[in-house]
């Protein structure tokens, strides 16, 4: 279905706010920069939206929503646990890299929504975190470890080596995000359930070139 | 040699300002907050630096410099790569469980600070990243691997991994940290060269519990 020129419209200054929120922090962003970054009037802002607040909260459920909603997906066509995970990183990293704006707004500005907003993104990323968590498990349980990774390290540290690419992985360079997708679940699994790697099928490859990655769903950029 | 009075005010200054930094951004901090919290008047806070961006500056410094410092002492006690390994994880988690405020800082506002003072800074985390690199090389010389994993990536990876850990980790909570290093190095390790674990040494564990491990020399907290 084609998104209405109404919510076109909001993309936009979504997306624009994203990255202004990402370049100099949500606190000493205004909506008057929004707008002359978007060239909307102030007036017109506050049209598609109530507050700064709000833009920020919208970015984040988005963000989570979208990730969240194509993992489920995908997920209900594998069983086996470390196709499981190899899926997960695959998913993450590459919204991730098609994101960077979003995500890094998500990981420096996760305290700066308050009350109900920040409930409700707290209740799709705990979901989130959960699910990691859960397949983690799973793919612990297919063997006998007699030195198990602790299960809450592992899943942090799970996420804070694919979150941490903000810092300096570039989605236009030579690395492309298939590939770090390769290394990076080589890396993890390698250390978090020795010798399964040999035994598992190859790598998870997401169609990214052919998929829309954007968590924004009218846009192709 | 004990610090100044001198010092050890600007010192009680740069670590109020790292909490508060750390907790509302640098942004949208104040140097009246600053002086509120301290409870040191405003022309007070200038006889001990010039603006808010040189407290920035000097909690950066100190953090790149006290963690760098201390690594490089400690590596001179060690030969083996993996030994090196583990000491540089130990010693990066150790510091940054001690001074979280001063850690988010320093992932949060690298961007904040502009010419000489950026330069400055950036020089010495880029002279840490490397030590960093060089001793995965060395891991990774030791044995012949088929299917390596790439250095850049694994090099962040780790940092990703150790830096995360201030959205979740309590050093207060039932974790310990050397516990937490000991898991996160079995996790590296294991995924970076199979296999060389169990051909290492045991753990290292920095003597955290009578080390003063700060940033901030004239302090006990």
């Amino acid at each position: 279905m084609q998104p209405s020129r109404h919510d076109q419209k909001l993309e936009f200054i979504l997306r624009t706010a994203a990255r202004i929120f990402a370049e100099k922090s949500y606190h000493s962003t205004s909506m008057r920069d929004i707008s002359r970054e978007t060239s909307i009037s102030l007036a017109g802002l506050y049209h598609y939206c109530k507050s700064k607040e709000e833009l920020l909260f919208l970015i984040q459920d988005n963000c989570f929503g979208r990730v969240l909603e194509r993992l489920e997906q995908r997920l209900q066509e594998v069983d086996e646990p470390v196709a499981k995970l190899r899926l997960f990183i695959a998913n993450h990293l590459s919204f991730f890299a098609a994101n960077m704006s979003e995500m890094k707004v998500l990981s420096h500005e996760a305290e700066s929504l308050g009350g109900d907003l920040h409930a409700h993104v707290s209740t799709r990323k705990d979901r989130y975190t959960r699910l990691a968590r859960q397949i983690l498990q799973e793919v612990q349980d297919l063997r006998d470890n007699k030195q198990p990774v602790d299960l809450t390290v592992a899943t942090y540290a799970l996420f804070g080596m694919m979150n941490w690419i903000y810092n300096w992985y570039d989605p236009r360079g030579k690395l492309n995000v298939n590939d770090l997708a390769h290394h990076l679940t080589q890396l993890f699994i390698g250390g978090f359930s020795p010798g399964l790697l040999l035994e598992s099928p190859g790598s998870t490859v997401l169609s990214a070139r052919r998929e829309n990655l954007s968590i924004w769903r009218g846009s192709a950029s």
